[in-house]
């Protein structure tokens, strides 16, 4: 299928596939890239994950997931730095460039959310250069305003690009996610920014649904279903200077039910209509 | 019991009371000021109810909520603008000079949010006058991002201070609400534009809790449970120059499965502690 060339499926969008089935399901779907998680990359091998993905010809966008950097606590501390040394190392066996981090939400008992965030840039200047020496970049990713307790204090692009912007520009960047970013109406500025600090790491998009389920994690919307222009975040992105890769990331209780195949399918219908705005009709973007 | 003077008991805190019951209550307990929702007091009557409060020595903060307005549609847009026409009376009759407004979310099918807001602007446009015409001003409330979708498309204070601004000040404000401003960190700044316009129409708290129930509308927390900083939004607010009533508006299913009388003595209890911060200890504030 044609117009796929930058289309990436992140593995928490097909959760019911095998590292195994995600390799074969993709690269017979065409896909060229893949997001992958720790958890299951770790529980395959790092080293067989990457040389899975690579005999079948296919690209790893980004690692996710590092971060959880905002307690003060110096033992808890020294674990999450720890941690994220080892997501660098993953990331890198695996050959990707891009390691997502999520930053962190308040420490337990904290109402301090301006020391929370003071706390992840100390942990991005030591980080950083860390993953430069593997090749890596940190990519911090902000979080909808409703994960700013319990996941992550950094909630709005903007926020995002004044915590990064500390840090050279090839070592940290951000990830732009329409559905953390859709209701937000400062994101066209800030993309803008964004692009010309050449600080956009990656983009993913997943659609906003409601009723939002209890825990509000696992609600997300299949391309197409909900009320985010997501052309728009493709086009906006790509004249801030993006041209990588395109992750659809939409964690659905409702697709984990059904066929890895049929979902990959689905979402790639979605792509070519809501992203690339194609209608349907294959393009070669 | 002092340091109660600018309380105020929103009824929806204690939505196991009847309106009776709330007057009742609220005066035994020293509480001065409630804010009332339409539902229940138009079942009970708006001249009757609003006899029964003056009764009981109390003042209505506030009535909630006219709203939703981003409709494009003409016979919904007509019927959503005659509705916000009867609350208005409604207030008027009650004898409170704020209307809350819920301004709306996106209309089915949807994407385009500026659209949505620029609705509302014109809504008030037509609004404010006749509200002014009895002596009550509109109240614009940005709620959380979360909302964004279904409920209202003002998200942030800015965005609501944008919107009023268009219009006199003692025709049309905003309502400070901790829930849904707390994770925002220009916040400090909007309230202070806020208090040198004049535009703070009402000051209402709770506290922020995970995780968030199913559809996300009644988990929030009593004060001092979460993480919001309830006693920096009060000395903000009077710092920039409200020295109105502070409704406490908590929707929690925990609350209401509980006896009313319990749950206002705690939430007192909860408000000297945590928002005028005498530690327990009686304040003449």
């Amino acid at each position: 299928m044609s117009g796929l060339a930058r289309f990436s499926l992140n593995q928490q969008t097909v959760r019911q596939w095998s590292l195994p089935e995600l390799a074969a399901g993709c690269a017979a779907a065409g896909v060229r890239h893949v997001g992958l998680w720790r958890g299951p990359v770790q529980e395959y091998g790092v080293a067989a994950a990457g040389r899975l993905m690579r005999a079948h010809g296919l690209g790893v966008s980004s690692l996710c997931r590092g971060g959880f950097l905002t307690s003060p606590e110096p033992a808890a501390r020294a674990a999450a730095l720890a941690d994220n040394r080892a997501a660098v190392e993953e990331a890198a066996e695996l050959g990707t460039a891009v390691l997502v981090l999520v930053a962190g939400g308040l420490p337990p008992g904290s109402r301090d959310l301006a020391a929370a965030r003071e706390r992840i840039a100390e942990a991005l200047a030591e980080l950083a250069p860390y993953a430069a020496g593997h090749g890596v970049r940190l990519a911090v990713e902000p979080l909808h305003p409703m994960y700013a307790s319990d996941r992550c204090v950094v909630s709005t692009l903007r926020q995002a690009l004044d915590l990064v912007e500390r840090f050279p520009a090839d070592r940290v960047g951000v990830v732009v996610d329409s559905y953390h970013l859709w209701w937000d109406d400062t994101v066209a500025g800030q993309l803008a920014r964004a692009g010309e600090g050449g600080r956009i790491a990656a983009l993913q998009l997943a659609d906003w649904v409601t009723p939002l389920p209890e825990g509000v994690l696992l609600g997300r919307g299949q391309l197409g279903d909900g009320c985010v222009d997501l052309r728009w975040f493709f086009e906006q992105a790509g004249a801030a200077g993006y041209a990588g890769p395109v992750e659809a990331e939409i964690f659905s209780e409702r697709l984990w039910t059904r066929d890895g195949a049929e979902v990959l399918a689905e979402t790639l219908e979605r792509y070519l209509r809501y992203v690339l705005g194609s209608h349907g009709v294959a393009t070669d973007l």
